[in-house]
């Protein structure tokens, strides 16, 4: 009774030149988000909980989970679709379980289900073994004009 | 790296009278919704497609699949809460990812996290071994006042 | 700073026709929906709660909230779209606000953003002057075959 | 047919203080986070579109939306609860309707339903004339404790 898609475009060598990469730049530098691993529909994302990104109460900011999943949503997908196709995450939704204090944020990001079109994506994400978020949401993919 | 929640409260009994119950009247008997199986934290439920469940179309009315959505959200939790403690459904999410057109359609729920006072539940619903939708929402629980 | 669509291709005369239509066969015919009132962009649908459409604690089921909701996403487009264009509920998020218990349900859809291929609806739900529910979902628009 | 809630606890004293209020610190303080008009149940943010905001293929970086929504939602529930009582986002839906490229973005949150215990919160999103994303979220109200 397998649901998992097949992911018949996915580019091993792609995968291996982006594990660990870290951004620099934009949100995802100011963020500090690393790609720890990655597989075929599948990717993990670490941030380290630093002071710049709590709230005035000490607790990560809300913000900071949202844009990982963000990122995390469009990511997943270009190891697995054709050079050129954009991925624009066009809807998710995000459960906060519970407050952020200190330590590792890790995001593992899953395609549940994946059409010529259309990815739909979940996100588990940890702070140590507990779960702090969990996130579904839509990918759609825009195949090269012209 | 476990993120079960654990659930003290879970009544066997309660699981074994529950199991193969089917609703009768009602919306759950209109669909024809059958608890399947149950176990902590988990549930499983099925309807059998039928002509008076599809659109105009020859599709399953996607009014189904979130009626029983709705369905399992609460069920799920009444074997791992209190007696007299009612589980009150507060909001979900639901991605349609095929139509169904026949058959039997399975929802597996799962509560992934859960308080004093809140659990949040997924559920993967399937036809034969396709995916056709995936839930998350949260379930308020209110113990019985005085 | 206006950001309702335009919808050229609104029919009047499908308006006129829909208006006042009530379901008397499957998922919409067992609930009692009758579409109210019809607009460019926009349709209303009401319910009278039933015995039959409670759950055991004599409130109205959440199911039956969610498949108004369905119903409604779709059937909105309809006057909207090029006629033989299907129109695909692909997603939608719900927050069950209070419960009801008697009276009429009364849906107010409204498509708040639109593309050749996907509009985005919210829903407000009430029971007499009560905002009992809140939808906001996705639409694929699917041009007929050939 | 009003369904706005009341809001009885509203301090225009707040309001008057907080209006204008722009971070510096922090996540809203790299997205550059103002707190632009203020009402009862509704908060008016707005964000300069830079290049450190934005993704690869020169678009506003979907986080940056999702990070202002968070922000938002707990934000606007300050000034019509209980000093002392903690808003904590539990959960929200995002739909990202069209790329943001230049300009301001700006959001307009309002609370659609509260109780003593969770409100509701709807935000739109524009950038100029343009709406661009629609939230829908859950905020839990945290007494003080003792």
């Amino acid at each position: 009774m397998s649901a998992v898609p097949e992911f018949p475009a996915y580019d091993p060598g792609f995968a291996a030149a982006a594990k660990g990469h870290r951004d620099t730049t934009g949100l995802p530098g100011f963020l500090g988000v690393e790609m720890s691993d990655v597989g075929p529909g599948r990717m993990r994302f670490s941030l380290e909980v630093r002071p710049e990104l709590m709230n005035p109460f000490g607790v990560l900011h809300g913000g900071v989970i949202s844009a990982l999943a963000d990122h995390a949503l469009g990511a997943v997908c270009y190891p697995v679709i054709p050079q050129g196709t954009w991925a624009a995450t066009t809807e998710y939704k995000l459960n906060l379980l519970a407050p952020v204090r200190e330590g590792t944020v890790e995001a593992e990001a899953e395609i549940v289900s994946m059409t010529m079109r259309m990815a739909v994506v979940r996100i588990d994400i940890r702070n140590g073994d507990r779960l702090v978020a969990l996130v579904q949401g839509t990918v759609v993919l825009k195949p090269p004009k012209g």
